[in-house]
């Protein structure tokens, strides 16, 4: 049979083999989640689980396989080459072959495992990352996000979101500076680039926490709400700050020299984040409105409704109770839902913005308004494919950081420069922390109290996000040592703090096993004072209500009763059978003021419930009362694996 | 800002840019199927649909960019270099660029657009077709199959999929020789190797057919069963068969010439058909035996049972039926399930053997045994991933196969071999459907009516695994013809014979519109006659019943009442507590005949009753008789999208 393998039939064999190892890996992780979750093992989480064994396997291949052919190390000088084509056609022996350019290797760091066709594949692409696994994670946190505690906590998490990252980016940088100031006293730093941009580009990189393994808990031992949204909210909107803020740094180059300062340069990398984060946030929010109007449409026309004069419509009326199912494709529907999702990050991403910020927004949007449009099969197959790909994603990527630990060929370890980054991250946290929770508690009515801060502060761990950015450029001996230095730093905090996350609650006297229906009774007395709320925010508020959700979707209240007098026409044509039924409940709501925040801000399932109910009742503001209670406890439930 | 991108960001825009151009085109795609479901437009399926879109976008990109720069077409001659290295290493003044080893280019087929980096990017490796897109579609197939009735038409079926493909690869390979030597005798084959094996290779691949079109409104118009379990039994299993057989084709070479025939090659290349068919059935037979072992421990585990002594769990039975979710965590079960069946395919590729043949039996066995031992969340998960994954994944390709058509660059036309090609798919069809009808109706007791024949031999639609196979290896300018052909077979057939299955239906007068219950009725009274099936069959259905079940999965019999008395042990351990509970029932049934073949092979969809039913009435036969008339019905409306 040996004769009949040819050479390429090799390659392709090595390749699903190697696709067969993280197969392996996955698999055991799945396993040992399973018996972990069974056996209520809270001392080392899945996450942490799924590194170990990546590490293993990693130094089984490293040490395992032999290294690759001499004559792959070979450098080869084309003298006939100006510059580096894409595409690389060699001439051997009348034979052309085709080579595809994949990039630049530090010359003086080409190491006996270069061409190591297996450990190449398995330290594979980095753009596989940003393309295929980020986006499933932060849509999936973006979309499941309960925004009803979220929106109760908006300030807070915007201000540990924003200033926060802005803070612990420019701490560890300070830190690390003066680190690297010594390094080169030592004379450890030959051959490497390291101003102080490069310092601040690592804080930026490690300013993205990833509180996974604390948030499981939190959801498995019912933490307090507000200090899980608080934690939760800023995890999710600080991946976006930095990203686009390491974008910024890497963007700041001074047209002088890299060490000095230029004004120009400055201002111009600040409009650079304020740009690449608006124009993320455009675009994300534009492919939500474009698959919420199609939803709608599809909803209107498959009714049987369509776009017809109101007067057809309103007889049409009748007639569309009796539809039990009005959409007999939920394939189709969660097609659409995920093509339009993942076209938000690709747009971004071509337009040169940051695809990830993109899908963060659309995810929270999507959930917002085109989640109202989908039919309940498809509301629930979104909602499963999206955890699943979440579980999925998630594993594979901590097995990967396992694996990279030995795969990745041109680790820099530095002691000085590891040493300086675990006391960064510590003082940065501390900083970003401590001061902003003290201005907060001068504004916030209920307070955030020590015990929260302090936990917090321990729950800076390091993740996916720090790591994908840290890969993503390994060209030079300082990007290398950065990524060697977040590699052993997402190890620590994820087996450290993961590990550590029961005992600390337990010491800081945090209380847990909150019963979520006793919370929510507590929130619903707090409405009272949503008034008393900032005018932009009642502004907002109001626009939503009254204009982006009876636009938008088919649960808001008509358009006929928000819009001007002079807009009927179109208010008509835009309203849907639903809110129609119920114009003359609406009405007479309508008189009363629309800017009852809680009312507005429904989680995916509240609706989910609301859907069922809208038929029969028709009057939304009721039914949003009735599944006030339940969403809370479904919602605890849904975050278990994000 | 035109200053803060370097090249590396326009590669990676470009990519997106053609991820986005997919992900328009399915979106398009998906709108379309949306608008022709809900008009009932049968005269363009959805599927031709997509081609459609393909073929306009790709015209757009071929003829709307320009061709890459010149420097990409030029050849480089690098005489210090002997072979062709996985990794390129080319040092240009000073730094070090790697470029990959991507294939051999025919020489003097190196045209303008080679170097075009959209073209290519679009153009993609077919191993991604191999790998990624073909597994979910064929996994489907056979995890939708509704068995009950394929295993009614068993013989049938397998005597169209395995002689019939035998049959239609030899006829098109002899008609498509006498074409060859036509276009010899005109000149047209020079430089081409054009053998009477390339011919049968070709015939091979054209083997495959793909009547995605006529099942989807066959399942629409609720055609008669049993020709839709003949037309889909086949299909499925006939690329499996078409694979194999192209593959022990490519492997037959003669040590003489190529053109010579040796038997001992031939001898080889059927050993290679027997051992390559027979290792792929083990691999993913063996996978699912794996699958449903770690989900039968998982689930005795998790009940709480365990593998105690017989005692102990016989008084933690009376606990089990309190548990409502014994599965809390259906993420798990889900992501095992899929991840084991991916390593079938991939430990298939591994070693050699057909990963589609090992994912195509995976999947049929996934449904009979490891289906019984998850919870009813993460069947319905499975159920909806898969077809969702499905829907995606062929929507991809026949888009794709549209964009190929102008995308790839080296089509080789020629008019002779094309009309060659389209006689041969007829004659071959015709080769295969009526001598095998003939045959198998002298034995079975439900003819095959000529109405039926007609049909089938109408139904020989070409589609993805034709493409996959053709585009799979384009090294040689024959091989490049092949694929051109192939292309416009998938075209003519997709478009023509997919629009005229509704005209063709009429035609021939078969009935439409079949109540599933009354069929259903009528398959029950046939069931008398299961004891006139072959001995074969009926050893394997006890030998099903009596161990495999029971060991696999927890719906069986109790092993205790199947097993042999010295087995006892044994029997008790591995017995799940569902068996137990109804052991004095099942006791009482088991004087009785257990060949009673069509209470065993139950579909998905009956199990997700069953499940449902079993706490409560643990009398496994008893809920079999109750979902049965459900199960027609449901299963029906599952394969709409297949």
């Amino acid at each position: 049979m040996e004769r009949l393998i040819n050479p390429e039939d090799h390659i392709h064999r090595r390749e699903t083999a190697d696709l067969l190892i993280f197969n392996v890996l996955l698999t055991l992780t799945i396993m040992t989640i399973w018996l972990f979750r069974q056996r209520r093992v809270r001392l080392l989480h899945e996450t942490g689980g799924a590194m170990l064994y990546g590490l293993i396997m990693g130094a089984v291949l490293r040490y395992g396989t032999p290294p690759s052919l001499p004559q792959s190390t070979l450098i080869f000088s084309c003298w006939n080459l100006q510059t580096t084509p894409a595409t690389l056609m060699v001439n051997l022996s009348d034979q052309v072959f085709e080579y595809q350019y994949i990039g630049e290797v530090a010359n003086d760091n080409v190491k006996a495992h270069q061409g190591n066709k297996m450990l190449r594949k398995l330290t594979f692409d980095p753009e596989v990352f940003f393309n295929i696994l980020l986006p499933p994670i932060i849509f999936n946190a973006a979309y499941s996000l309960d925004k009803r505690p979220f929106f109760h906590n908006f300030g807070s998490v915007l201000t540990y979101a924003f200033f926060g990252t802005v803070i612990s980016c420019i701490v560890i940088g300070a830190i690390m500076f003066g680190f690297v100031q010594i390094m080169s006293n030592l004379g450890q730093t030959e051959g490497m680039d390291l101003f102080f941009t490069d310092c601040l580009y690592f804080g930026a990189l490690m300013s993205a926490t990833d509180p996974v393994t604390v948030l499981a808990i939190f959801t498995e031992l019912h933490v307090d709400a507000d200090l899980y949204t608080l934690l939760f909210g800023e995890s999710v909107l600080n991946d976006a700050v930095a990203i686009v803020l390491s974008s910024s740094i890497a963007a700041y180059r001074p047209p002088e020299s890299p060490a000095a300062f230029s004004a120009s340069a400055f201002f111009l990398s600040v409009g650079h984040f304020i740009g690449i984060f608006a124009g993320s946030f455009a675009m994300g929010t534009l492919y939500t409105f474009i698959t919420a109007l199609i939803s709608f449409a599809l909803y209107l026309l498959n009714s049987g409704i369509g776009f017809t004069s109101y007067k057809l419509r309103m007889e049409k009326l009748d007639q569309i109770t009796k539809f039990t199912n009005l959409y007999e494709y939920p394939q189709v529907e969660t097609g659409l839902f995920f093509l339009m999702s993942w076209s938000a990050f690709l747009s971004a991403e071509a337009c040169g913005l940051t695809g990830i910020v993109a899908v963060l927004f659309c995810g929270m949007t999507q959930s917002h308004y085109t989640y109202f449009n989908l039919s309940s099969e498809a509301k629930s197959i979104t909602k499963q494919v999206c955890e699943f790909m979440n579980f999925l994603a998630e594993n594979f990527i901590f097995c990967y950081m396992g694996l990279a630990m030995f795969t990745f060929l041109n680790h820099v370890f530095n002691a000085l420069f590891i040493a300086g980054a675990f006391l960064a991250i510590f003082a940065s946290r501390a900083c970003n922390i401590y001061p902003l929770s003290f201005l907060l508690n001068l504004g916030r009515k209920k307070k955030i109290p020590c015990s929260f801060q302090h936990m917090m502060m321990f729950s800076g761990l390091r993740g996916a996000i720090a790591f994908a950015l840290a890969i993503r450029d390994t060209s030079t001996e300082s990007k290398q040592m950065m990524l060697t230095t977040t590699l052993l730093t997402v190890f620590f905090t994820v087996w450290i703090f993961g590990s550590g996350t029961v005992p600390m609650l337990s010491c800081l006297s945090i209380r847990v096993g909150v019963d979520p229906s006793e919370d929510s009774k507590a929130e619903i007395t707090t409405q009272t004072d949503a008034r008393e709320r900032a005018w932009l925010f009642r502004m907002w508020n109001a626009f939503d209500h009254n204009f982006l959700m009876p636009i938008l979707t088919r649960s808001g209240s008509p358009l006929t009763t928000t819009l001007p007098a002079w807009c009927g026409p179109f208010a008509r044509l835009m309203s849907s059978p639903q809110t129609y039924r119920s114009r003359e409940n609406v009405e007479n709501l309508s008189s009363k003021p629309t800017t009852n925040f809680p009312d507005i801000v429904v989680s995916p399932e509240t609706t989910e419930n609301n859907d069922r109910q809208a038929p029969a009742s028709g009057n939304c503001p009721t039914s949003h009362q009735l599944t006030k209670k339940t969403c809370k406890k479904e919602s605890s439930g849904s975050v278990a694996l994000s």
